[in-house]
C-alpha cells in the first residue's frame, strides 16, 4: 500500500522538512511559503513544491503551508503516528548511547529490553532494563511481538544473530554494524555507518587542503 | 588540488570498497576480478569499473585487480594515510560511546580531548581524557593544532559553538547534532543525522505493511 513510487531521495528528505517545520512550530510560526521554506532550508522553492506534490501538495496557492497541518501530515506520512516494538542488541557504550537516544519517542519506537552476549554485561542495569542473554532472543521476540531490531554490534557474528531473530519475526533492523547484512525481500535494514560518514570526511579534508 | 569533478555518490562508495578489499585481505585473497567483487560488494561490474576508472583504473585486462594495491590505493584517495587532530565536544552518553569509536585510528584521527559545557562533566576522566570546560576551547584549538571537531551536542548553541571553533581553525566537522549547521565555505561539515536514519526505517517498515 501507499507510495511505492516515491523515489528514496525525496523520502530521505522528509525527515528534514519534519525537523524544520517542528522547529517552525516550536517558534509558533503558523504559515509558510514555499519561497520562505526554501530560505531556511536550503532546498529550491521548486524542489520543495515537488517533493510535497509526491504527496498529494498540501499547499494552497496565494497562502503558502499551515505549518501544523504540513508537520502532522509528513509525520503520519512518515509512520510516526505508529508504535513499533524494538529491542537493542549490543549493550557496549554505542549500544548504551543510543538507548539513551531521545529521538526513538517521537519516532513511536519503544525498546522493550537490552541483550548482549557478554557474561560481563548480562545482568547490569542500564537505564530501566537489566541486559538480557543473547542466547534467549528468540523467545523473547516472540512472547513481545517484537517488531524491530537495533544492533549494536561487531560486524562478526552479525549475520548468524540477523538470521536468527528473522526466523522469529523481526521486521525491520537499524544497523550500527558495519556489514551489509543478508536479509528476507520483506525485512527492512537501515544502515548507519559510522566508517563510511568519517572516511567521506576524511577524504573531503584531504581534497580541500 | 586532486579528483575534484568526482561525483559525491563514488565517493560515498569508495568506504564500502575499502572495507570489502579489507575484508578479502583478512582471508589472504590476493586477487579478484571485478566479477568476484561484484558478487560480493552487491554492485555490478560495470559499476566497479567505472567507479574505480576515475581514479586510474587500477585493474588490468585478464588478471583483474590486486587486493591489497587496490585497497592502499582506495586508502590513499580517502586519505587515511594522514593524520588529523581531533577534539569531541560534548562528553554526554554519545560523546562517550563516539570516544570509544575504533573507527578514529584507521581514519587517522587522533582525539586530542573531549570538552563540555556541563559542569558536572568536566573534569570527569573519560577514557584517557579528563573533559575540559568548553569555555576554553578556543585557545586549545590554538595551541594544539585542532583540524577537526566531532560535535556530539545537542541542536540549541550548536551554531554558536560551531562559529566560535571556525573562527580559531577548524577546518572539518563530524556532526551529530541534529542542525545543519552554516560554515564557511572552505570549512567540512559531515553530518551523521541519527533521527533522519530512524524516520526512514520508520517510514520503510509503514509501507511494508
Amino acid at each position: 500500500m501507499g507510495n511505492k513510487n516515491i523515489s528514496m531521495a525525496v523520502i530521505r528528505r522528509l525527515p528534514k522538512y519534519h525537523r524544520y517545520l517542528g522547529d517552525l512550530l516550536d517558534k509558533d510560526i503558523q504559515r509558510i511559503s514555499s519561497k520562505e521554506l526554501s530560505d531556511i532550508i536550503g532546498f529550491t522553492a521548486s524542489q520543495i513544491r515537488q517533493d510535497l506534490n509526491n504527496f498529494g501538495g498540501f499547499g494552497q496557492q496565494g497562502y503558502g503551508y499551515n505549518v501544523e497541518a504540513l508537520h502532522s501530515e509528513i509525520g503520519k506520512i512518515l509512520g510516526l503516528d505508529r508504535t513499533y516494538k524494538a529491542i537493542l542488541v549490543g549493550a557496549g557504550n554505542l549500544g548504551q548511547a543510543i538507548a539513551n537516544y531521545s529521538g526513538f519517542r517521537k519516532a513511536g519506537f519503544e525498546i522493550k529490553a537490552l541483550f548482549d552476549a557478554n557474561p560481563r554485561m548480562i545482568g547490569l542495569k542500564i537505564r530501566e532494563f537489566e541486559v538480557l542473554d543473547s542466547e534467549n532472543i528468540e523467545e523473547f521476540i516472540q512472547k513481545n511481538d517484537i517488531d524491530i531490531a537495533i544492533l549494536c554490534i561487531p560486524k562478526n557474528g552479525a549475520q548468524e544473530l540477523m538470521n536468527r531473530i528473522v526466523k522469529v519475526g523481526i521486521k525491520g533492523v537499524w544497523n550500527f554494524a558495519p556489514i551489509d547484512l543478508e536479509v528476507p525481500k520483506d525485512v527492512i535494514v537501515e544502515n548507519v555507518n559510522l566508517t563510511e560518514s568519517l572516511f567521506t570526511l576524511s577524504y573531503l579534508m584531504k581534497e580541500s587542503e
